[in-house]
């Protein structure tokens, strides 16, 4: 048998040419004759790991992501850092369609890559990673000398009407989100790290998620509904995503994400009428144009009434309370994806005492804000006790935190908060 | 508000045309701009539904599958039939790209179709309808009179070594396997049948999977080696895959599935040598060539020895126990996914009585085989006590469904077992 090991992620890639690049760029099994035009290669498949702000925050959005939560366990400071230091080398190769290091030619050890996403191209994927309150303090402690450097703006976040959060999928010290346009690709990606952090940080929960459909097309959520049509105008993301000079300088170019495990009722959800879902959205179905009005990109009317005296779009639906004008403003960048895990068995414990299955499918919320205390939390504590939607959706996992700016040339992730003045 | 719901799946893509429907053609979020050639119309986003066989067995396999058991609740023969004949029209529809059926113009009703699949393609959706040993007997009645029809071939499954079934996972009266190259594409159509068999079928679980890769390069499972080198040639499909006149004449043309979940230990796998992954599988991870040859193709030598007289390819090696040649001439077509379900907690109950965290990811397996006697159990009953992978494997999922033949135009699936001499 042969004894050497002469891996390397591209090598085929670069063997094949422009026929199978083309092949590669996101066409899915069986469609490798659809050969795009040439100029489908200006449309890399790689997004850059390092720069001013983290990928993954305002990338256009990828077809899958993989989101893993971290304990930590490091002992020291020191293990941390490390750590970093390693995660943020295999996030730039991995990025860039290689192997996670340098593959070893030495049989006898273990690989350096798990090698699954050999054969695949980087498929945009980006890393994002970012840091939650255990990082800072935990059981009181302050583990890594941070505990004077957590910003203000990385709240607990407060425990909302109707939550349900297991802590299964709830909470953690640190996050990385992979995302990418291929399931294998984003979940190889977080492997890679999980492995290179073993001892020091310990995944505590992960979810997978999808969102299908074309970048100039408002995707559709499970729910069937156009779900995104109102966003940040690129003018105001130096405001809204990015946190400024109002915070601690290390995480100034930074962004606060909130993720939430939403689940659907969806076995409800398609008994109700056409109507009443309109109603609860505050959309049409089909054109997904808020009531009222008759294209998706159409202003919503807040104050139309009916000759009854009634809001024609409700006073609790959706869209009326999740929007920024009734939120002093307030605005968060969504970036979420559907899920899918299967199904679970429930026992209702109110009439009619109903046992059987539910979907547990939903979507994954993931907003990124300048500040969550004026984001996230702002809009949704009112929506927790007001909307409509409340019926059919439930909160089950939870997470806040802290995505540091990128890291340029040289250094590693999060970089300045361990080394930097506080 | 709009009075009219006026949906049609493929209405935007005749009004787009040529450049929408390229760009619709498996492309991710943010690569529309990426405009397969012309050539590309020819590669068809639809599989038919009715045909001699069911579509989804020897289809080229898609990206991504929803597969569902059901439990048959059905009170009479009659709701079954009923519910199969709603199941053909709807699938005939769905995988055209269609909604599951007209929409209902009415708004006070729920949807006939829950639309999330609306703006989407029909992503080579193909629907697979398999029979459980429930459907002809369960807890020992004869619920529906089938039960003198209930095939040979159609066995239980026996309990294998190492077997750790999850009983939400394993079994079903009824199963049906949405394959398309979208997630959400796949979801959707089992939902919408899920939905119209209310009171009749019940999903007991369900699975979603993954194919990443091209079709022209044989793809890596999670472990990170090649899976799937050897598949069955297309001259002996007929009689490795397709029933024949052996059994009842309602299966003839049909096929039988074997699924399994299994789990893959990722956190331990990542671990090992190359060298001994190697010795595990008997492939090497580079090329997939079999341990002693160069190239992924070349044939297995089983006979080869080192110095010592030890096998080349070890006595325990995954693919020497698989092969057909050491299985009396056994295949089956597999047409596998990779899973994943995140992270479970697990608590080892022997020394070191480690506590943690491991993934929830593997293959799920899918075989189909014209006899199960002669296909999975002959092959894998040898497995389950010898594969070296086995320490790396469990399976937690099980089912076995006999898949009757493609239905014809007008009629339903399965109908010869209903209406034809036993």
């Amino acid at each position: 048998m042969s004894g050497q090991c002469p891996f390397s992620r591209r090598q085929f890639l670069t063997a094949g040419g422009l026929g199978l690049l083309a092949a590669k760029v996101g066409l899915g099994q069986g469609m490798a004759a659809a050969v795009p035009a040439p100029g489908a290669l200006a449309q890399a498949p790689t997004v850059p790991f390092r720069g001013r702000h983290q990928a993954g925050i305002t990338t256009p959005q990828q077809g899958h992501t993989y989101f893993a939560a971290f304990d930590l366990e490091a002992p020291t400071r020191e293990d941390v850092i490390r750590t970093l230091k390693l995660w943020t080398d295999a996030s730039e190769r991995l990025c860039a369609g290689r192997t996670a290091a340098p593959m070893e030619s030495d049989l006898t050890k273990p690989p350096t890559d798990s090698g699954e996403a050999i054969d695949l191209s980087a498929s945009r994927l980006t890393i994002t990673f970012g840091f939650g309150a255990g990082l800072f303090t935990k059981d009181g402690k302050d583990r890594y000398g941070l505990a004077p450097r957590r910003p203000e703006a990385l709240v607990d976040l407060p425990k909302f009407n109707g939550d349900q959060l297991i802590a299964e999928k709830t909470g953690g010290d640190l996050s990385i989100q992979a995302c990418a346009d291929d399931p294998q690709v984003a979940f190889h990606a977080v492997r890679q790290l999980a492995r290179l952090g073993a001892g020091v940080a310990q995944i505590r929960w992960a979810q997978t998620g999808f969102a299908s459909g074309d970048a100039d097309v408002t995707p559709r959520n499970l729910m069937g509904f156009k779900d995104g049509t109102q966003r940040p105008e690129e003018k105001d993301r130096e405001r809204l995503v990015w946190a400024g000079a109002e915070g601690p300088g290390w995480m100034q170019e930074g962004s606060y994400v909130v993720v939430r495990r939403i689940r659907m009722a969806l076995e409800h959800w398609d008994g109700t009428d056409v109507d009443f879902q309109q109603q609860v959205i505050g959309r049409a179905k089909d054109t997904g144009a808020p009531l009222g009005g008759k294209g998706e990109f159409d202003p919503m009317n807040l104050d139309a009434a009916d000759k009854d005296g009634n809001s024609i779009i409700p006073d609790n639906a959706h869209i009326r309370l999740a929007t920024s004008s009734t939120n002093d403003g307030a605005q968060v960048l969504r970036r979420g994806y559907s899920y899918n895990d299967g199904v679970n068995f429930i026992s209702e414990r109110w009439p009619p005492w109903r046992q059987g299955i539910e979907y547990d499918a939903g979507l994954f919320f993931v907003a990124y804000q300048a500040d969550p205390r004026t984001g996230f939390i702002k809009i949704f504590d009112k929506m927790a006790k007001l909307d409509a939607l409340n019926q059919f959706v439930t909160h089950t996992g939870s997470g806040i935190f802290a995505c540091p700016p990128g890291a340029g040339e040289g250094q590693y992730i999060g970089q300045a908060l361990f080394s930097g003045a506080a």
